[in-house]
């Protein structure tokens, strides 16, 4: 199996345009790459948002089509890339099952079309999206997902709040949740960091703060840019 | 149709016990019930959770059972008021379908008996839990509710934070994706408000912040505490 795969946990850093955070990585994915099929079901306006991406991807000299603008499935046979925009889940991922493109993108993805997701396009590439942190606008027919890595991503991973007043849960406080009904590792990804997976090696990249990485009945363990995390690829989760 | 409904944005306020910044909402809607059924299954540790709201109920002389400790029907029958705990709002839902207890609570709720929510026990209380912010841990068979009212409510409703470098999406812009996808009012509850629902009468009650009041192609509005909502009784909603 060749996989390459690129998972940020966000598309945009404060101040910087969008992916503009990632160059060297997305520069580094995208070696070889000059067509690719942008999935812009996560937003509401699919021509607006295919326009953004393929703005930001010409840097890299990669031409950019939106899954909407063709027959999915011949543009995914023309493309060396498959980029899943960030936006909602809900949404991205009912769409993906009404459009039937669940099967094919983790076929071809499999095959080694490389695959790039931000967001709900990481979440996407988890086996289910238990561990998203949008609103369930629509309801998908399942929150089963691709499965290219064998584990849980929370992209946007927010630390607790120092003396914050709010009731609400924090994010660890919802992952913990997660893992009183399911048995698979989580990843927290702070924002600035991504994932690269090149068949049976995953590295964490970006951003210093890294990741925190919480399984059932273990200590929350933090997760240093630069660290080898392949061993997680091996992952058998139990879902509830 | 007799009805009363007590809709809790959040359970407990900072430094105070749970339930007490509601106290003289609770009384005056806990007026001549004895008996009341404590839904749970919102957290993983039912007799715990119970025991809690056992406690806090006390103090106005309601004797309480969990819906898990004994035949819900049965208990349902016995009491004056059901209320349903917060906590992760799918565990809860997927919880009420299989236990079988939706269509049973309705029923009895349009029939007398007193309901109270707090947060995922608000979310239950509208026609579906698209609106709620918690984490999809677990997957009900349906995101359909018990529309006890016939909009959306929001809990725990934050505004934006000025200068706030996180890039996650703020809740106004979620709920403005659930309003492209969906046509039915969202109410923002602030932490320490709550909607009390007499018949054809709806009050928001609590903290002077009051709600934010959410229509598709609508500007948002504010609500006061106190304000005379019962026009959103009147909403026929369509989801997508």
């Amino acid at each position: 199996m060749l996989m390459r795969l690129l998972l940020l946990s966000n598309s945009t850093a404060p101040g910087r345009r969008y992916l503009e955070h990632a160059t060297d990585a997305l520069a580094e994915t995208l070696d070889g790459v000059r067509r690719l099929v942008f999935v812009p079901f996560a937003l509401a306006d699919h021509d607006a948002y295919t326009a953004k991406a393929a703005e930001a991807l010409a840097a890299f000299g990669v031409e950019v089509t939106g899954a909407h603008q063709g027959d999915p499935i011949a543009l995914l046979d023309a493309a060396q890339a498959v980029f899943v925009g960030g936006g909602n889940t809900f949404r991205l991922l009912r769409e993906l099952y009404a459009r039937e493109l669940l099967a094919p993108i983790r076929d071809r993805v499999a095959r080694g079309t490389v695959y790039i997701g931000s967001s709900a396009g990481t979440n996407v590439a988890c086996p289910s999206i238990r561990t998203t942190n949008d609103m369930p606008i629509v309801q998908p027919p399942s929150f089963d997902a691709s499965g290219l890595v064998p584990f849980q991503i929370n992209p946007h991973y927010l630390d607790p709040v120092e003396g914050d007043a709010h009731m609400g849960e924090t994010r660890e406080e919802r992952i913990l949740q997660f893992l009183e009904e399911n048995d698979v590792p989580v990843l927290g990804m702070r924002e600035g960091t991504w994932l690269r997976r090149e068949d049976s090696s995953l590295t964490l990249g970006g951003v210093e703060a890294g990741a925190r990485l919480f399984r059932r009945d273990e200590k929350p363990v933090e997760i240093e840019s630069g660290a080898d995390l392949s061993a997680l690829l091996e992952t058998v989760g139990r879902f509830r």
